[in-house]
Order: C-alpha cells, then structure tokens, then sequence
C-alpha cells in the first residue's frame, strides 16, 4: 500500500510532510490486502441458510458475516439488519462486509485482519521512503450509530498515533477539572477525512496536516473498543 | 451570539466567508441563552434523592437530569452512570449538563432549549450583517457512544446545510448503487472543528471553509435522530 499511496500523491504533486496523518480507507486496504471475496466461492452453512432466509439476505453474505464475528448483536429480521462484533472487536452491520466501490457483480470486501498491522506497514513504507520523518496512519471505516440516523467515518487501525487524547490532570477555563477526559481523536480525524474522501469520489486516502497529536510507537485500536463488561448496549 | 462572534473573529482578522460553516460548542451557546443553573438553587425531588443515592451523584443534579430527560435509557448505579433520552431526543449521559468552563463551583450549564433555534439565530444576525453572503451554522456538543471508548462531538442544532448527505440514486466508481446511501456530514463537521476547538482551549467557534455542502433553509436536528421504534439499543 505505502508505495501506491506515495505514487499517487507525487502524480497529483503533493509531498508528503512531517507529522503528517493519511488518513486511508477500509475498502483500498481490504482491496490490496487481498481481502475481496466472490460470494459464488462460498457454501452457506445451515445457521447461513436460515439467517439469509429470516432477514432477506443472501446466504452466502450470511455466511462470511458469521465467519468475520465472534458474537451476534442485534438482528431484525423484519428489516434485515445484522449487527455483530467482528473478530476484531468493532460492533457494526454485516461485520463490515460491503459490496460497494468492489469490481464483479458478485464480490465484497471484507475488513482488512489486522487493521493495525496494516496501518503500520503503510506507515514504515512511507517512512522508509520520505526519510527522517514520522507520520501516524490511520484505518478509516464507516460505521452506523445507536440512536443517530447517518453514518459517520470510524477509525478501525492506526499507527503513530495516540487514539485517544486524554486530558486528564488538565483543567478547564475555570480552573476545574474536566469531567470529560477522553477526546477519541482517530475517530474525529477518520470523520474529518471523509468530508473530503467521500463515498463514490474514488478517493481512498486523505492527509489531515498541521493537527498537534501525541505519538504513539505502539498505537492500538482496541484501545478505543469498550469492554463487553463495561457496555451498557449490547 | 452572532454580535460576539462577528467581533471576536475581527478581533483576530478573521472575515467570514460565503458558504463559511460556523461550528459553535454548546457551552458558549448556554451561556449566552443563560441556560446556567446553580446547584444551589435546586431542590431534590425524592426520586433524584433516590437516583442520586444509587449512582454516588448530586441529587440536585440529577433533578435537573430528569427535568431535562423525557426518558431514562441506562442507569448504572455502581458507576454512577445515568445516560436519558433529552427532551430534544438525544441519547447521551446526564442530559448534556455539564459543569467544566462554568464559572461559579457550584454551577453547571444546561443544553441549548432549542438548539435549532439558537443555530437559526446565530446565521441569521451573522448573515444580516456580512450581507449578501449564505453561511451555514452548528452547533456541537461532546458525546459518548455506545461501544466506544472516548468521546466525540457530534450536532446537536443547525440551521442552512442539511445534516445528511444522501447518495441514493447514485452509484459506486463500479456502477453498482451504494450501500451505505446516508452520511451525517453534520456530525463528522462537528467532530472536524473539535480538533481545533479542544475541550480546554477556550476556543467556541470554528470556522469550516471550503467543504461542498447541500444548503437546506430549514435544516433540522430532528432528522438525523433515530425513531425509537427503529432503534434496536434502548
């Protein structure tokens, strides 16, 4: 991925700079990473069977949605929803399998395995190339929400970057302290990207420049995924 | 709001723009619609005592809680966690009220009555004195979210853009249609200016300059909050 995105970026005659953030959709890693499936290559299991049949989807999406969660959430079956916990931990519709922005008819894409792993090899790619400078990544996927209609653009792997910005210690204008003391930062910055990266613009990677972040050698999403035991929604 | 705003952005050279978004964090809105209550000035009703003495909260806080919930969606009393349904519709902790940057030990700050409203106030007074010009205006809050850690900001008011960014109808770089048809664009503005805006910095407005949006004269909050009976977490 990392050469791709240095092409790309010298092609349109942008540099990459220090402290840069790319941020980089889901759907061009899962795509470079291989992670793209033609559902007529799957056999649905029985459980597939009948899912499909109770919510109206496909068996054989079923299926890879089973495969890709370690828990079911929700499912409405009147309006074909399927909300899991994909093995990675993220709670979201179809275990973020998508048919969308994938060539053949019949294919998906399913989420990169390791998003970390594959923001961290995008990172010391470009690193490596840039030279005596650090830049963070970030793995950008959209997610729906409880209780808010929309999708919003979720980070689901990063590296480089402190995913949460913590203020704790610190105080407000009055000088108290601050009741709420974790700011999600990869999250806004994943948002932020898509306001410019889009849903149909073809493009997949963004570069937020000029945020202060605090590095983070080992970054890790999970971080950023509540415990079950401390989830009051599931 | 507009008046205060309009100077404080001469003060630092700063002109609005056509097609400027104005992103305003709630507090400074309270403020100026004096939406700050001293605890002081509450008297507990026994359910609030109740509720106060279960979750280790001020019962005088969580009266306001309950007079600015219509409904209560999770208490978790070994956490002192009280997450309702606000009288506007959003699903979040303690009803919005909040006690950092309130001046006053004892004060907190309630949510905006009508935040559409105040949205609707603020571009216009803006509008009439930049002449000629279309802004458009947010109005941002810090929010939880179900199986997330950290917080983001999301909209909680607006006035002149659309909320949501539907692409139905239109189709993917492989022709096919899109599966995920609706972005709230309003949020992840909201979560973009909270990057530059911060929880401590003193800073209440961002300006969001040159992002392509829909232009809506009667924009509302309310679409972009889910129907209770269409929403599968509470």
């Amino acid at each position: 991925m990392g050469p791709i995105i240095l092409k790309a970026a010298e092609s349109q005659g942008t540099t990459i700079e220090d402290r840069d953030i790319l941020v980089v959709t889901q759907k061009i890693v899962s795509k470079a990473e291989g992670r793209i499936v033609s559902l007529n290559d799957i056999t649905p299991s029985r459980m597939a069977c009948e899912l499909g049949c109770d919510t109206g989807k496909d068996p054989r999406l079923v299926e890879l949605i089973l495969k890709e969660s370690r828990s079911l959430v929700r499912i409405d079956r009147d309006r074909g929803i399927i909300i899991s916990e994909t093995n990675h931990g993220f709670i979201c519709a179809n275990a973020g399998i998508d048919a969308s922005n994938v060539p053949g008819g019949d294919s998906v894409s399913l989420l990169p395995e390791y998003p970390d792993r594959s923001a961290n090899e995008i990172r010391t790619q470009i690193e490596a190339y840039v030279g005596n400078m650090e830049i963070s990544v970030i793995i950008s996927d959209t997610f729906g929400r409880a209780w808010r209609e929309g999708h919003v653009n979720f980070a689901i792997g990063l590296s480089g970057i402190n995913p949460l910005k913590d203020y704790k210690g610190t105080t407000d204008t009055q000088g108290q302290s601050l009741n709420v003391t974790n700011i999600a930062i990869a999250d806004e910055l994943a948002s932020t990207a898509e306001l410019v990266t889009g849903k149909a613009l073809n493009i997949p990677v963004a570069i937020v420049r000029g945020y202060e972040y605090a590095k983070l050698e080992n970054g890790d999403i999970s971080v950023i995924l509540r415990d079950e035991i401390k989830d009051l929604f599931r």
